[in-house]
């Protein structure tokens, strides 16, 4: 990593195993003076940070928000320096979801170069780790990734009609907190409640889990399982290809469940 | 890689850059013994493979199909032995327009095991090669990812009502032979032809090239350039980020259709 002119690189941690971050990514890490992350970069990952550098966590929760945006914005431009290497790292991939072109925009305004490395997002990483496609010709032809979180106190404003499609897989990230009301949204807008619907927890991660349901359960489905950490939420006929692809699971309903969703694939 | 049990291993090879690959599966294909691989897969990567090693060719190009999907699944079951290290490497993610479930579905059919290593999608590292964001606050609450390629012969049947949505962004693999197709059919939806567009060939890689144009335009502007290889097409309103992100532009309309950007990013 040259760095003689100041420039701050916006790194994608993937979805939690360190084995999964980028060639790239794992060496900025490694070389960085100044690490500035989010609550979703795993201790595993912050490890390979030197000794001696200096680690700034600006961690965001759902409804509790310690470091607000434009902090780190001014944050990131104080810190660039010549010949000092920082890098942003990031859960998953900077650019989905990661509000990295907010900080992009923010360095490049106040004359700072910038590089975005990207890195595998969750979706990838908890469809490889469960072992469940995200596409499957016939089943979907697509994928659509939307987040399911918002700004506190403001209610979840999302195009339900075009997101109740089947011939879609729907991805829901950081939908925890509001995957009951996401549900019946999706069902009341014609999305059978029998398509099938996955939670996976900790994607990747040694602490993995994860329960298969229907649309129409999955909220309890993941309530009854308690998951912890971050949640996944994916939502469509692929998921119905569990008993194809041997995947073991989690809940007692699944046999029902399966039964359902090879119905739904025959409609 | 243990492999006492025969496995295969199918492997995400991120979107062409061997930097951009995966911590696993840089290691899983330096190790490997048989390398059955795809024809997005770079010669950069294919070069990490070690000597000695069997190197199969199913490539597959649009409109001409050397080897049927059929004959990859059983060759995969045939070259599972135990200790012999298979990779089934594929561009970007295995799980993302790639077949790998239907080749996972027919080995676990075969009681052969199977693991999955996810890749950086060919969206993402477009993105960050570029410089430009999947999604933005204000701009794009989501992303879409479709296949503009069809089965030889047949129409390209997509939801043309759902996907002709400003508030998410849209991505298209494998797009160029129906670009023009997709356009028209998106702005007679509803899509404005401002909608700010962008042509993405060889993202990632050392012969990089892009254009930035609009919906209306970005078929013609994309010909204009005569980008070679895979091509990515992302439209949606973060396009029109590139000025503020200090994007490099190739062609010369670009300050017309940046204009026109803030103006539907205005509205």
């Amino acid at each position: 990593m040259v760095a003689n002119k100041a420039k701050v690189y916006l790194v994608g941690a993937g979805p939690g195993d360190p084995d999964l971050l980028t060639m790239k990514a794992h060496r900025l890490i490694g070389d960085a003076d100044v690490v500035v992350y989010d609550r979703l970069v795993s201790d595993e990952i912050m490890a390979l940070v030197q000794d001696g550098a200096s680690r700034i966590n600006v961690g965001k929760q759902p409804r509790c928000h310690p470091v607000p945006q434009e902090e780190i914005n001014d944050l990131l431009v104080n810190m660039a320096k010549p010949d000092r290497k920082v890098v942003r790292l990031k859960g998953g991939d900077p650019f989905l979801f990661g509000r990295g072109s907010e900080e992009a925009a923010h360095l490049h305004a106040n004359g700072i170069d910038y590089e975005v490395v990207p890195g595998v997002t969750s979706a990838s990483g908890c469809a490889a780790g469960i072992g469940l496609p995200l596409t499957h010709r016939g089943l979907a032809n697509g994928v659509r990734f939307v987040t399911g979180h918002c700004r506190e106190d403001m209610p979840l404003d999302l195009d339900w009609r075009g997101l109740a499609d089947a011939d879609t897989t729907l991805v829901i990230y950081m939908g925890r907190a509001n995957i009951s009301q996401i549900s019946i949204r999706l069902i009341s807008e014609g999305l059978a409640a029998t398509t099938p619907a996955m939670a996976v927890a900790n994607g990747t991660k040694a602490d993995q889990r994860h329960v298969i349901s229907n649309l129409g359960e999955i909220s309890a489905a993941a309530a009854d399982v308690d998951l912890d950490g971050p949640v996944l939420f994916v939502i469509g006929r692929v998921v119905g290809l569990a008993g194809e692809l041997g995947i073991e699971l989690e809940t007692e309903a699944v046999d029902d469940v399966l039964a359902a969703a090879q119905e739904v694939r025959r409609a």
